[in-house]
């Protein structure tokens, strides 16, 4: 997938390492076979040619002095047991660190609380911080008891694996159905100092938008205060991440949060000036980035569908559009098949909850291997049907929906829906 | 599918050509491969052990005398031009035929509402009736001009078809992807008087709550005035048709229409009296089923699942919950694979949108192979693999979900989410 590139915000590499002052570190504690074994697990690199049948279950996050944190939650009634304690750790505005696992997500257990909790614990101990200033997340199978006993066994050995190049390792750990790592970072301006921002993902299944969506994570070396930099995730999540959908699933564990750490030595950011509208944007051009690799990542997938409304009344209509178009199961199959069956558009388009003239309509299906018209005024125009099909067979897909009524726009991404899909959720727990 | 029975509403044969004073026809007019051909095409039976390569595509139903009508019609914004057609003509409430194709849905098309009166006016020449007394739908590919000639030179053959025993040709003719046809007709009593429903159902994609879905005729001898008959339909659609979701699809061609010919000889029903509640509860045996087995055809299902939810505050909410559960791509997909991973259950249930105390909820997943615990107050308890898979093995699957904080209950339909639907809709047109 290309990423997209702004001017202003250069990329680097090092993703949740990329600022100045954070380690991470990703390591195999054993949960997927659930052995309640308490020797030490080996960390494994996410490069290791091997890295399959060892991937990690289980990474940490450290900044190496306080910092902001600020994090937007799932809006699903059932919520994982880890969203509940990251919620009260962050009623602050600081953190220090991060533990998450894969493999179970912590959700509808009993015990769930309790081990949230003692996650905390263990990688509060080991760091010799506070276990209020650690975030702790779980993505995986719901509703399956979560051993602690490999997780305690392996914190001493995560925490010795700490490093400033630890990112592709704590991103191994966190991946589930994900077929590739998911990390961006920029550089950025505040005044006259150089800041970094990066982010890491996961997410492929169970994602829909009016959420955080997934898991993210994100770390900076600017200085800002926890209430702008709140302000900051949950306007720019609202534009990425919320604006993504795989399969319609909101999930009960996802979350995205930021730690801010000041080391890049700027001055803090504490209203809406022109450095905060800096810090913002390189946030934007993160997560969009991240929002778009989940979408083309989605389980099973082949491709990437933006859908672009333009010249919308309002933005949530535009939105609202969009959203209604990427989810809808009968595109997404006909885009799987580079089948041009626009009225699946049409339809999707019609169930949309809100307001809009559908006889001034235009679509048109884009890629890399050109543009078509298939609908004018709401009506279906003649057009090649060869021609469609070679804009379609590429793996990133624009539908561009005009609603020649306003000057409001939004897009929204999803993907196409596959055999692999169904295979890879036939039988999720195996 | 076994039929679900009700001792007062014995079943009979003859679908919508049970109740008497209906004759019915279908037709293969040749829509498919859009030949423009004027030669009349031959009347094929759906019995016939070849009628695959002649599949109907034609159908009238027609009653021997003026009937009450009523319908209700899809929600989605963007409307097949016959729903707009049909519309008008039910205004007075009477009607006494249908004239029906499927292939082309006849929407967003410029020249729609013309070529939908057309076929309205084709119908009422040949049978000597007002056109207004005729109701005209169309299902299939959406965004393509329907051809008018083939339809016109099959209405005289078609026509000639009719017959008190054409029901399964007209049934064959409605037919897109559905692998079974649906019909249902029961008898019941109006005082003395005996009179029979009738009804049959296409759909197997594009099928959401919240309509119509899909197209159904419902035909009856019963005498029961026009806004009677519209209170019963509309009342009986909201707990059957439009608690079916096969894709969260919303079509944009759903239609489920009724006449009554008072043929049975009753005193005419004009109120909500006794003889009232009796024939909601026929219009009621017989769109239940019809419901069951558009969940149990959804395109690509190997299983239906009926998601029952119990001891709600309200039925709204045991309604919303119902639903957003047999929605679920990941639970959908769960059940495809017989993999009891109820946590999908809770996940669906907690993006609904309405209020419940998830601590309170029990979910137990059932069928004819038996009836297993996953979750008690909110949280998972032990239950073993091998009895889950056991019981959803079986093809049809019953999600028990009891809020245990109320006395409202609501029922909702699905299907799995398998290969063949992403096959099925990858390539539909072709």
């Amino acid at each position: 997938m290309k990423l997209q590139s702004f001017a202003e915000y250069p990329f680097v590499e090092g993703g949740v390492c990329a600022a100045k002052g954070f380690r991470a570190a990703g390591i195999c504690c054993g949960l997927k076979h659930q052995e309640l074994s308490t020797t030490a697990a080996a960390a494994v690199s996410a490069s290791e040619p091997d890295h399959k049948p060892k991937k990690n279950d289980l990474a940490m996050i450290v900044s190496d002095s306080e910092c902001a944190a600020a994090a937007v939650y799932t809006s699903n009634k059932v919520k994982g047991a880890p969203i509940l304690v990251t919620k009260q750790h962050l009623q602050d505005g600081k953190a220090r660190a991060v533990i998450v696992n894969s493999v179970n997500a912590n959700t509808c257990n009993a015990d769930g609380v309790e081990k949230a909790t003692a996650m905390c614990k263990l990688a509060a101990d080991a760091l010799q911080i506070a276990p209020e200033d650690v975030i702790v997340a779980s993505t995986g199978v719901i509703g399956q008891v979560l051993p602690i006993e490999p997780i305690a066994a392996a914190v001493p050995a995560l925490t010795e694996a700490l490093s400033y190049e630890g990112n592709a390792a704590a991103l191994n750990a966190i991946m589930t159905t994900d077929t590739r790592p998911k990390e961006v970072a920029v550089s950025f301006q505040v005044g006259d100092v150089t800041c970094k921002l990066g982010g890491m993902l996961k997410g492929s299944g169970m994602i829909h938008p009016n959420m955080a969506t997934t898991l993210t994570f994100l770390t900076t070396d600017c200085a800002i205060a926890p209430e702008m930099l709140q302000r900051a995730l949950s306007d720019v999540v609202r534009v990425t991440l919320n604006r993504v959908s795989v399969d319609g699933d909101q999930s009960t564990n996802d979350m995205a949060c930021v730690m801010a750490n000041g080391a890049a030595g700027n001055q803090q950011i504490t209203a809406e000036n022109a450095n905060y509208v800096a810090f913002r944007g390189a946030l934007y051009a993160v997560m969009l980035n991240l929002a778009r690799m989940c979408a083309a990542d989605g389980e099973g997938a082949t491709k990437l569908i933006e859908c672009v409304v333009s010249q919308a009344e309002s933005e949530q209509i535009a939105e609202t559009v969009a959203k209604s178009v990427i989810c809808s199961s009968l595109l997404k199959a006909a885009m799987f098949g580079a089948d041009a069956n626009w009225g699946r558009i049409a339809c999707a388009m019609g169930y949309a909850d809100c307001d809009f003239d559908v006889a001034k309509v235009d679509v048109d299906l884009a890629s890399a291997a050109g543009k078509i018209a298939v609908a004018r005024n709401g009506f279906g125009v003649p057009f090649s049907e060869d021609e469609a099909k070679k804009v379609l067979l590429e793996d990133e897909i624009q539908l561009l929906i005009s609603l020649n009524s306003g000057e409001a726009a939004a897009v929204a991404w999803g993907c196409d829906l596959t055999y692999d899909y169904v295979k890879i959720n036939g039988d999720y727990r195996s």
